[in-house]
């Protein structure tokens, strides 16, 4: 089904159907997808039939499509609704969710939310609200199944049955002493396997792995994939449970960071929203400073080049057509190996302590790949670029020794840098090729003129 | 402890350990850790010693441990095994991860593997290996719990009691008719909050999303993904359950993808291995036939700059000075639109009919940013540049005219041939900042060359 899914398709159907007021036929007709896709129709429902389409959803799965929804489609629709059905749909919610979607709403409905929210619930999002952005505290979810030590199995699925329908999973347990402390986990696999008389604190595992509430989000994502669990406690600097984060949570995490890098990489300011639905002018504005500053620290290439150009073209015509070649050639060398390095940071497969182990292998790398390459380099501009500039061995000597050198150059700054900027708490991912291009083009030209002023002067 | 976590100094004190023939203390200290943290363990540990060290793991553990361990591990271990040690780590495996270490194993250990598979195994194994690469049918486990529509929920946990310690997962069931057609699923939360009597076929989900047997991989990790799924089920072309896939796998999946586009986009051929345990020889390999295609086609750009050398410098030696500004940020500004629209046909969020709204939005932006990039760009060489090269306004407006050209074009160019790339089902990751780079160099130079000659001649 998912293949040929078209929200466009089925929200004109349903509008269609509004039409002619067949308001049960559109509620047979959505009661057949998926919540996700049921949110997706809804983002592309004419804006004034919004709301009368949203109240023809399936009751149990409305709290479910408001929170996949755009933002402003949420906006919307909140800023319709009654009091009661505020309560309804935030009633419904996780309140991780809850958090996520207050974070984005105006003041105004922010207020009302916080009103229709009960007691308990207003205490945990104001908890969340308080973690620092990015931490895995701001992430969490306050619902969990919690179990104490000595309650028998059977004791535990009765908890399970009695509080699990409001709990973002039930398929992790998590264990706590009389002050809260986590002591165990135990899966419901685990449960569902022992007998009912056995103890939970004879069945639990209690070599836990936790996250910190300030750790970095990213971390605990990672940590979920790594060990392949489907939530990851979190805890207070006492060791005391106070969230939970999901598998769910995580793969959203690690796809928005692994976006943001890619943005950062091609010198984009990152957005939040998917690319189709970013306005004009924000994109213009996520890409104008960096083009501005790369553009600016270019300059200090033409000063190079003005400082040689007389140099160069008083020895050889032929050794200015050649520059773009070797500064193209910089830059992918140095891009080739800061993207890898960053990736690698990223993964954290790599950190600042390598930088030894990374340095040594990368000017192997470059010393073979600047061999072969400047070998290439001479034969090509012996064999084919001389066919339209004049050439002769010295000055294709000139062009491949500036390449081999170059090459090394790039890559030693393309790993370097990553992990510099790792050191100093910086992000590795600005790191990448534009910024590396820039500093390869100044030293290459300058390797470049040099080498031609040794051996052809 | 995952932030302090040190394999390299545990396997060394694991080592003394054994020197000392305190094989108790070992074992003790192990059963401390997660497989996931024991294989990092075992990764690091001196080769001849790893065997013994190995065997010292808590039994249950073993083969978790051993699914976690590098593939060269994984070798050494087999080659040492006993058949009777390879039938109890193989029986402990599922069957999805033994197919991956299947397909990293020489042949004689394979014969081994499957001689010691029971028979149903085998035949999953080779229903596994028998999908395209890159199919959700060849990451796909063959252990999931069916269950039919009519049993009832006390039937259904007793079937899960009985086989689900050997199952992938027990949260997602999936209720199968007499022919092997999937036709609902049930959670494991549904069934522990329904009461013992209720009938399957009454609290299942029909609206079942699955994946075929030869979807690509990364659609199905990403259906799990956009649904917030533990597990999605795998079916074949008649709708019959084959399999299913955990997020835990789609994660891996998601991962890798990811890296491979990074590595794609940066001119390297992927590795599957992390960056410190790929050898500086692989490395080297995988780098040097891009950096060789892209210096091979940058022989076109020489060839423009040759063809208007004479023209260029005939009337001002500054339009020289400037041409690695130029082809900078037109490579900058390519590459910010190219990446973008990379990742956004990764997410599934661009596709190629949306091409005419793409472009219509590159142009706008395109627009915006070759106004504003040119304005400083003419202020720049009138107030900086000025500085150490002769310059005329008619100079700065030939750069500037360029500049506002090279930015239109090489955005157009970067969100072509991406999604040009997707249409005709190439990778569109290849299409990124090198390659449009390349492109955009030589057009922007025949550009500039063409506009000084039009205003300075």
């Amino acid at each position: 089904m998912a293949d040929t899914f078209e929200p466009q398709e089925i929200a004109d159907r349903v509008l269609e159907l509004a039409e002619q007021k067949k308001y049960n036929d559109i509620k047979r007709m959505l009661s057949e997808f998926n919540p996700v896709d049921l949110a997706e129709i809804m983002n592309v429902i004419d804006e004034d039939r919004l709301a009368i389409i949203y109240r023809l959803l399936p009751k149990e799965l409305a709290a479910d499509v408001f929170v996949e929804m755009d933002t402003d489609r949420q906006e919307l629709l909140l800023s319709k609704f009654s009091d009661k059905e505020i309560k309804e749909v935030v009633g419904g919610l996780f309140v991780d969710d809850t958090v996520d979607i207050i974070e984005e709403m105006p003041a105004a409905i922010v207020k009302r939310i916080l009103r229709q929210a009960d007691k308990e619930t207003r205490e945990a999002i104001n908890s969340i609200l308080s973690y620092p952005e990015d931490s895995a505290g701001s992430i969490m979810t306050t619902e969990y199944v919690s179990l104490k030590e000595d309650v028998s199995v059977k004791d535990a699925f009765e908890k399970i049955r009695r509080t699990g329908v409001d709990k973002e999973t039930i398929y992790t347990c998590y264990v706590t002493d009389t002050t809260r402390k986590l002591v165990g986990i135990v899966s419901a696999k685990t449960l569902l396997l022992s007998s009912p008389d056995d103890k939970i604190s004879d069945i639990m595992e209690t070599n836990v792995i936790s996250v910190d509430t300030h750790t970095d989000k990213e971390y605990a994502a990672r940590e979920i994939q790594r060990y392949g669990f489907l939530s990851i406690p979190v805890v207070d600097k006492e060791n005391r449970l106070v969230g939970i984060i999901t598998v769910d949570d995580a793969m959203d995490v690690l796809r928005d960071e692994n976006s943001e890098d890619f943005s950062k990489m091609s010198a984009v300011t990152p957005s939040d929203k998917p690319y189709l639905k970013t306005s004009v002018f924000k994109i213009f504005l996520n890409r104008l400073p960096w083009l501005l500053l790369l553009m600016v620290s270019a300059t200090f290439t033409s000063l190079i080049i003005s400082r040689y150009e007389n140099v160069l073209t008083g020895i050889s015509i032929t050794l200015f057509a050649c520059i773009p070649m070797l500064m193209d050639t910089g830059g992918n060398a140095g891009s080739q190996s800061s993207v890898t390095i960053i990736r690698s940071i990223a993964l954290g497969e790599t950190v600042p302590k390598d930088i030894g182990k990374v340095l040594w292998k990368e000017l192997r790398i470059s010393f073979m790949l600047g061999a072969v390459m400047s070998v290439v380099c001479f034969g090509k501009l012996m064999l084919i670029d001389r066919l339209y500039n004049p050439m002769d061995a010295l000055t294709a000597l000139t062009v491949s020794l500036a390449l081999f050198i170059t090459i090394i150059i790039a890559k030693v700054i393309g790993c370097t840098l990553p992990l510099l900027a790792k050191a100093v708490k910086l992000d590795p991912a600005v790191m990448a090729s534009p910024f590396i291009t820039t500093i390869v083009d100044a030293l290459s030209l300058i390797i470049y003129a040099n080498i031609a002023l040794a051996i052809l002067n």
